[in-house]
């Protein structure tokens, strides 16, 4: 099976994506945000391209979550702080969502054989779920207004790491290659490494360390957000 | 001075690139070869988009270099091995290049404010050269067919911390920490670094690996290519 990373939405459509299963990635913050939701119940979420889009789903009765430049856009419910899911109130709702990059993402691979949600706070669980799975994997990195950033590629680096520890899993694909050769640089302290990051800069201006420390940690989450008739919902164990 | 690094030719039009000195970048083996070129003593390179504008040239009597796949194009004179221009008939020659990725990077391009062809074989030449200028610069990395690869990544990242150790020039752009970060790693042993990247093993079945230690010996020219009026010259050195 053969791992490969694109760096930004607008370059997915060079990948060969058949047979691939794809793990978008968003790490600052919407993918994030996602798989926390998942954690605290949420029972789906349904990510739109445009906040037009999210606001006709408001003026339906929906709750709506909006983010753009990385503050909650006005009239809205919800950004995409992953703390502002940690709430019991949203148990069992529904939420819609558009961010700045992560929908967008979502979006472009809306064709493939399978959308999967990543992010540190799920990655185990992830890496579990693809390696059984055997399928060939796409790390698609939501970057920053179709750029290319540090902080996603780092967690495609990780979560390439991860499967590639079952020895069914190789690459060719130099973008894999740089993404681990980066997160081998950056694993003791990702937050110290993405320090001096664009991104990571424009989130100190509005005060959100304590956010991204919560996404860079592995673990806290494990369901597998995964999209079914465009939406996302939680993936249900297969029991044996 | 800012620097930027855009890893595709097709991700070119998300930079800004106003008062923008932009080093086009094509590893193995186009900006190496156009340089050494230079180096031996070529007068002009024009170069163009297609294998058909090369053949209308070739059809009007001018010395056609074109490369696909990493072979050269049946029919032509050169492809673009380096070894190929280091031939003392080439001197005061016009020679019109084609290749897979290099001129595609020229052409998107085209209204910088400044064009220069950048390899590790005039790579200390370039850096002085960018430091007098102090415009901003974007490193172009001609990748492949589009996509993300190593070798010109490590280039871009050699290239900023050149310049970067004169203190008028700075970067907020991620690829471009990246960039670093991977020379870094790779600085002792380019050629080992890169014996598993994508674009290696395709010129290893291609019996190139003394073409492949050639383009990563930094120093062996001082030219710097230029674009003027839609052709490559070589930089004359301006007389204080």
């Amino acid at each position: 099976m053969q791992i490969q990373t694109c760096f930004s939405p607008s370059q997915y459509h060079l990948f060969n994506t058949e047979n691939t299963i794809v793990v978008v990635i968003d790490i600052l913050r919407a993918t994030s945000a996602i798989c926390t939701g998942f954690e605290y119940g949420v029972s789906k979420i349904i990510p739109v391209a445009t906040v037009d889009e999210a606001k006709e789903y408001k003026s339906k009765g929906y709750l709506v979550a909006a983010e753009r430049d990385g503050k909650i856009v006005e009239g809205f419910n919800l950004g995409n702080s992953p703390f502002d899911y940690m709430n019991k109130d949203l148990k069992n709702k529904t939420i819609v969502i558009s961010t700045t990059n992560g929908t967008q993402a979502i979006h472009v691979a809306r064709e493939a054989y399978k959308i999967v949600i990543g992010s540190f706070l799920n990655i185990t669980a992830l890496a579990n779920y693809l390696v059984s799975e055997n399928k060939n994997v796409l790390m698609l990195c939501a970057g920053w207004k179709n750029k290319f950033n540090l902080e996603d590629t780092l967690f495609a680096g990780a979560l390439s790491q991860k499967i590639m520890q079952s020895k069914s899993f190789t690459t060719e694909c130099d973008s894999t290659f740089a993404a681990m050769h980066l997160y081998d640089l950056a694993k003791e302290d990702l937050f110290a490494f993405l320090e001096k990051s664009s991104h990571r800069n424009r989130l100190k201006n509005l005060n959100l360390e304590k956010d991204i420390n919560y996404c860079l940690t592995p673990d806290s989450c494990s369901a597998i957000p995964v999209m079914v008739n465009n939406s996302i919902v939680k993936l249900q164990p297969v029991l044996s």
